[in-house]
């Protein structure tokens, strides 16, 4: 496939954008008008500076509201073309786009948009130049692209053609199969963009929150597949309005964009043959281990400790403890990674991977960054690569757990004290700019799927949630991100399955110190008033300060560690397949959590 | 007027809330639930908190989806208020919003709502508690204030009644001249919520971009008025939703809605008679001055000198410059304030008011921090308050300047070399979470017209722009935020009237050093297929590196110094009435501002 990315998708000037744009991969760029004018450059330097960078300029956009428009209007755009043209031969550009009219003024005539559009592809001959018409969603007269192409189809010229842009034609509910009826060398060109599912005005959803492929709630799948269907051979083109582009980080972002039309490549290929094709996700069956840097390996260790694990090995070189408990691995580095800035952070997952090269290839084949291991002679071979929040992801085999090898035993597994089976679930923190980027490298990347969003209110701003779960169930990540405030990032955390969750918090709540997050008493009267548990039941949770939710299926209980760092525990049990997180008690949690009391752990050995 | 506040309009804990509240001045609050939640005191002591803050509780909420339900529903939801009531109090409130429900499976049925209602009033009787039933503009069955009504006119319990929110009248386009069909003592409570005129869902509208009076779209003065007609006696209440206010500075978030109600309670008194009066506006007529505080006075002096100013004066006794060419005066301050961490920016406004004690003591009333004047024995006496953004603003006697006095002459004036009249505009820039307070502080406090909000597109993010004029138009003030990105708070920014500006930018050209931001030659191309300016014109502009734009009334030069600190300067000519700012240019502008080359200014003595 040719990709290409228009301009504006991404934050920076002109030249900053063509070099991330060619590093990331693309064949081509759209210039975004705006960034052309701000730009110190000339047209022909930046056509020089695209084609160092082994960059085609594919389309030069926007040209508005020129079409349905009166005799005076339409001399005094023609003569506005004419100076575009003229530049568009010295940027080295062969296709201008179009936009249908959406001026107040525009006249509502085919034969007259037909008759205008083809003389202004008559102009463009002159200069070797195509016209791709596009109807805007919010176009006065012209607003569905298929009317765009009865227009297109009525002018009747060579240099004219159309242009779709999946939002246009999504955003709108039209559908998306009548592309078909269009041949394919009348379609001069592509815009992909996604975007969420939001009930407003068309207008300000396109210009502020459009997002790359995947992200959004488009089947964008089933619209390049009508399209690929009429002989398109065109690029692929991204074309995303969105405020946190606008403001991340120019490569990362070039990233995330290349990715998000690999993964749709992919996915359209499953349907149309001869696609490129790259290793199948392999879907992790469950988390090996989640490894913790920390400069404070005795306070956490200590934590572990009365949470029932038992140190059971030592890194043969590494300063990394290994801490068991049932099928619960924890890995405790005791040198921290720069990222973290001397706060404990959650840096690594061990995922159990059916077949941990071939994850890692397709990690590869997706753009994830493979992190090189600088082992010792006999330390094992990982499979290790990077997640968009800096995040190691390990793939394991378990069956065959070599990474294990590398722990000498330290001490044997003692299960005596603890109920904790397995972990549940983890939670990663994102900054704003992360968020989209995470969940659709951990779709597309470990294949797993994303369930809704969910904002929770925090008492200094809002988090905005989102799980991504395995096929099986077996294997759960929650992605959290600061949607506003919350004074820095969210707390990253790791669930345990407690088979006893009674038992423990009576345990934990009989240490000489606390390390258990009170929850207050208010919390306990409103949980009466909602559910109906019967008077021992809910004196029972007020006492231990377990939290309690319910759902279809069945029932949950958990409680939180105080916190470390930036990290803390959670232990949780699922009575009768309860599915989802206690989310319901995220925002009395946060607050718990912000109240000075809580700030850190006092535990010390 | 009684006034309160719901605690979900500001960021914090409750304990912070309740002081900010008290703080500001509010006579009571609204507790909303999840703040009782997450807090660890007891109600009682929340209560007894709230007491010795000199603050009512004046309504606990909200009470969700009561009405309109099943029996077996309805037998729970009495369960639920039962244990509601009880905790009402402890904490001390004698009124629970109930909102109309807003699940799916709400039964459609008039009568069954009241007979549930009544059936709950009956109950909170018991309890000396009153029911305030409100219309969610998303209700399933009960959605408009007056079917609210209706239900609790049939309901018929003196426990019984409505409570109005402003936000779900008017944003389902409800005529509020309805309000004075329901009697006074039926009006429970009274909660007001501005809002920008969004085309959007409205519940989440609702949720995330409620604002105070003022600082939306809403007619909220004439709906107060139709509610105090009633003979309503109760608070006037904030419930504010705003994904800004959760994450902003409390104390000044509880200020800023005071103020909000006290502009709001003047704008009903002018309808009605008796409100309590404050002193009216004193529109300034133009700018006195503007103050810049650097720790680079030679370089900033020699950037005013080749503008054509003069250094006409030094402050008695702190080392303050007075540098003047016209009508325009500017002070340079060699003491920066510690806000300004070491960077040029603009200080003070000097603002020429008709009565500039009558304008503080209006600052005053809507509490504007009124600044203590560190003043010599022989010094002028100056008022002076602090605008939101730190801004000192002077109000200053045009006809009897006083605040010259204490500046000893340095040098004659002398006008030869410069054509610059007066400022025409300055230019202030607000992080993200004072832009709204700040328009509204300039609304009320000056009484300044508030024009549209527009959005401009910078290089690295989103600038939101809003201008706000003096009803003659002779004084202008532009506040800018960074909506996303920009790199840091955008510039500040003084622009001077030239009244040939032509000439001062070949002077300036000719410079031996270049003082102007260069503008990109693509700017001028593009100029020229948007406007047919004829060849010469377009030549001149070029050459000048002179900006242009054109409106219904004349047309506009400008051009922009380099930026010295925070702050650059902006010439500007208007042809034949112009009445806007240039913002088309903006995008250019500042690309090129954000250029390498023109990062600061070379000048140097």
């Amino acid at each position: 496939m040719r990709t290409s990315i228009a301009t504006v998708s991404l934050s920076g000037s002109l030249t900053e954008k063509l070099e991330a744009v060619s590093r990331a991969g693309f064949d081509g760029v759209e210039i975004f008008e705006n960034d052309l004018l701000g730009c110190p450059l000339a047209p022909e330097q930046v056509r020089g500076r695209a084609a160092d960078l082994g960059l085609s300029i594919d389309l030069y956009q926007p040209f508005r509201d020129f079409d349905s428009t009166s005799p005076e209007r339409l001399r005094a755009n023609l003569r506005r073309a004419e100076h575009k043209f003229r530049l568009m031969e010295r940027v080295g550009a062969d296709t201008l786009l179009v936009c249908s009219n959406a001026s107040p003024d525009a006249v509502t005539d085919d034969d007259l948009a037909a008759e205008q559009l083809r003389l202004l592809a008559e102009r463009a001959a002159d200069h070797g130049i195509k016209i791709a018409y596009e109807a805007l969603a919010w176009g006065r007269h012209v607003n569905t692209y298929l009317h765009a192409w009865r227009i297109v189809r009525a002018a009747e010229h060579p240099n004219l053609g159309n242009c779709l842009d999946s939002f246009h034609i999504l955003s709108r509910g039209s559908d998306p199969g009548g592309i078909e009826a269009i041949p394919g060398e009348k379609i001069f060109f592509l815009q992909l963009a996604d975007a969420p599912l939001l009930a407003m005005d068309v207008l300000q959803w396109s210009r502020h929150y459009r997002c790359f492929p995947g992200q959004g709630g488009f089947d964008l799948t089933r619209l390049l597949a009508h399209v690929l269907r009429t002989g398109y051979a065109g690029p692929r083109s991204l074309e995303i309005f969105n405020d946190n582009f606008r403001q991340a980080d120019t490569g990362r972002t070039a990233v995330d964009a290349m990715r998000s039309l690999i993964a749709l490549e992919e996915s359209v290929s499953e349907t149309l043959p001869g696609g490129a094709s790259i290793p199948p996700p392999m879907q992790p069956s469950q988390f090996a281990f989640a490894e913790i840097g920390t400069s404070e390996p005795t306070r956490l260790g200590s934590l572990l400790g009365v949470l029932g694990f038992a140190r059971t090995g030592e890194h043969a070189t590494k300063p990394v403890e290994l801490w068991e408990q049932s099928g619960a691995r924890i890995l405790l580095n005791r040198v921290l990674p720069k990222a973290a800035r001397g706060e404990t952070s959650l840096v690594a997952l061990g995922l159990d991977s059916p077949d941990p090269k071939a994850s890692t290839a397709r990690a590869n084949s997706l753009l994830a960054p493979v992190l090189p291991r600088h082992r010792a002679p006999d330390e094992a071979l990982l499979n290790a690569v990077a997640a968009p929040d800096g995040t190691e992801l390990f793939f394991c085999d378990a069956t065959n757990p070599l990474w294990r090898q590398d722990f000498s035993p330290a001490a044997p597994p003692d299960d005596s004290t603890g109920s904790v089976q397995a972990i549940d679930h983890v939670v990663l923190a994102h900054p704003w700019d992360q968020f989209d980027e995470a969940a659709l490298f951990y779709r597309a990347v470990l294949g797993l799927k994303p369930h809704e969003s969910v904002e929770v209110a925090d008492p200094y701003g809002l988090l905005r949630s989102r799980a991504m779960t395995n096929t099986a169930g077996t294997l759960r990540l929650v992605l959290n991100m600061a949607k506003v405030g919350t004074r820095g990032l969210p707390g990253q955390h790791i669930a345990l399955v407690d088979e006893d969750i009674r038992a423990t918090a009576r345990r934990l709540l009989d240490l000489p110190e606390r390390v258990t997050l009170p929850i207050p008493d208010n919390y306990y009267d409103d949980l009466q008033a909602r559910f109906d548990l019967g008077d021992e039941h809910h004196r029972e949770l007020r006492e231990l300060g377990l939290m309690y939710d319910r759902d279809e299926q069945g029932e949950f209980l958990h409680l939180y560690t105080l916190t470390i760092g930036r990290v803390f525990f959670e232990l949780v049990q699922r009575i009768d397949g309860y599915q989802g997180f206690g989310m319901i008690n995220a925002p009395a949690r946060l607050a718990a959590q912000h109240a000075p009391s809580s700030a850190d752990l006092p535990l010390e050995q």
